[in-house]
């Protein structure tokens, strides 16, 4: 069998880099004449650099194409095919573990396809893990642990599940570290924002999604300083629409999330902005709105935007 | 929570409905205070009724929409919207099980999502039994094997997998019969047309397909004696064209498959016929081809034909 990569989506996340390397792993450890390489869709964040530097772990190294490498994939973290490699139609998709909605998503064959509605996808690797009667090293434990911290907002997130609690308690056991501690070390460090611009930071953690006829890009910042990200509000919406313009997104919409506080700022353009306030229940002046207790991406969210949109 | 419905494809066959009841009583088991209903999108085949009556099981009840009843389901042995329940799209899908493509699925949330290249639902199903620490009780195993044997053809298929073979003997024990000889009775009587029409006998075992812009409808019979139904082949053509027009299929593939000899001919209507041809490595006159080794629709004709459908 010729080689097979496993990777999370584009403009990856610490899940995403997490769950391909745990997933590298745990291929290769039932089968070891498989040729799987963990790779990325995009650099590592400050936060997932962050992570890589304390647990001592190799970045993946970035591809645009699986092909010719590789005839083969493995989708962690994602399914939806614009969130995948440029070449995701010309390639075999063995396996996904996944933890978002199913869309955009189409095989000519059966699969091996495992999602759950937790808050990380190492949550389910952790449980594949122990399904194998296997345990990750200590440094991709730190990684997997890493992501879920990353994903649930130190298990504050509503999307935060018993089963992300019990594997980060295990995961951070297995890394040696002191889970609030470690985590909130983490989530400081990658809502460090320096003095990257705003075009830049809209793009960090922003996906592309098809609701209805609608395309909308919805991007994240976290940050524990959302005042100072205020402050550039009229930095932030022309950067969004110079991005939409470009890149043809009817809505754009920004979330500026406090990560210790567990709360949001929206920032929107395009249209309709009224499918976000019917969608989210806020009002939208100028292009911000307040979203309290809003924190989660793909459970307060996509669903309800999409449901919106889908029925106009 | 309200009532929840848990059923497989349209036309129903032994894993649909087999895979139902297990599902359903696997979630009930797992929490008792869920109102989980295993229900069909049809009535039970001649070969599922034999097995229902072998292990004395009632076939589960026929609904056509999940609403006002339920407002969840489950699906079982499908995934695709236009096998499923009419009102597919205004219930929440929170599982499914599945050992099928995946395609013209789509959610808005994340949700419970499993399916595994084996060759049978009920394996599946037999696995999560067993992660669970239990045992399905021995009607329902009885019922299970049954699935097994007929998607695999007693495990002849190539479809059939060493997952397969280690979940149709735990189960064939659990049951209490012997697989060969109950495989054997099971295959003959649900290859028995009896005195059914052609145009009843194309719509007992089919699925409808979308590949590239082409709407496909392949149909299956098993039989023991492909002569006799080879004889009444105008009759099955002329039934296929009223049906593809009728319903709007573009190209209509009927297998008829010698459950003994793990043989096939096929019959096809419609267009592009080349399609086929191409896909499958078989010449079509007059209607007609010899598929020799060809007995699975899903492994070895929808991602062909899917492949050089998507193509055109």
């Amino acid at each position: 069998m010729s080689k097979v990569f496993v990777f999370g989506h584009r403009n990856p996340d610490t899940d995403a880099i997490a769950s391909a390397l745990a997933m590298a792993h745990l291929e290769r450890t039932l089968d070891p004449s498989l040729d799987v390489e963990a790779v990325a869709l995009g650099e590592p964040c400050v936060e997932t650099r962050y992570a890589l530097d304390h647990f001592d772990v190799d970045a993946p190294r970035v591809i645009e194409h699986a092909r010719p490498e590789a005839d083969g994939v493995i989708l962690v973290d994602h399914n939806e095919r614009q969130q995948s490699v440029a070449d995701i139609a010309d390639v075999t998709v063995h396996k996904v573990v996944d933890h978002h909605r199913i869309a955009n998503f189409e095989t000519a064959a059966p699969l091996w396809f495992r999602a759950e509605p937790v808050g990380c996808t190492c949550t389910i690797l952790h449980r594949m893990f122990g399904e194998n009667d296997l345990t990750p090293p200590a440094d991709l434990a730190g990684m997997m642990v890493s992501a879920i911290i990353s994903d649930t907002l130190l298990l504050h997130s509503p999307t935060a599940t018993d089963l992300d609690r019990t594997a980060a308690q295990a995961l951070a056991e297995r890394a040696g570290i002191d889970l609030d501690h470690y985590g909130t070390d983490l989530l400081r460090a990658g809502s460090d924002v320096g003095d990257a611009s705003a075009a830049e930071l809209i793009d960090r953690d922003a996906k592309s999604y098809t609701m209805g006829s609608t395309t909308v890009r919805v991007a994240q910042i976290n940050t524990v300083d959302v005042d100072s990200l205020l402050a550039r509000r009229d930095e932030f919406l022309a950067a969004m629409n110079a991005e939409a313009r470009q890149q043809g997104y009817d809505l754009f919409v920004l979330l500026l999330t406090d990560v210790l506080k567990v709360d949001s700022d929206l920032l929107v353009v395009g249209s309709p902005v009224e499918a976000v306030e019917k969608a989210l229940g806020v009002t939208v002046r100028d292009g911000h709105a307040k979203a309290p207790g809003i924190v989660s991406r793909k459970k307060q969210i996509v669903p309800q935007l999409t449901e919106v949109l889908r029925a106009t």
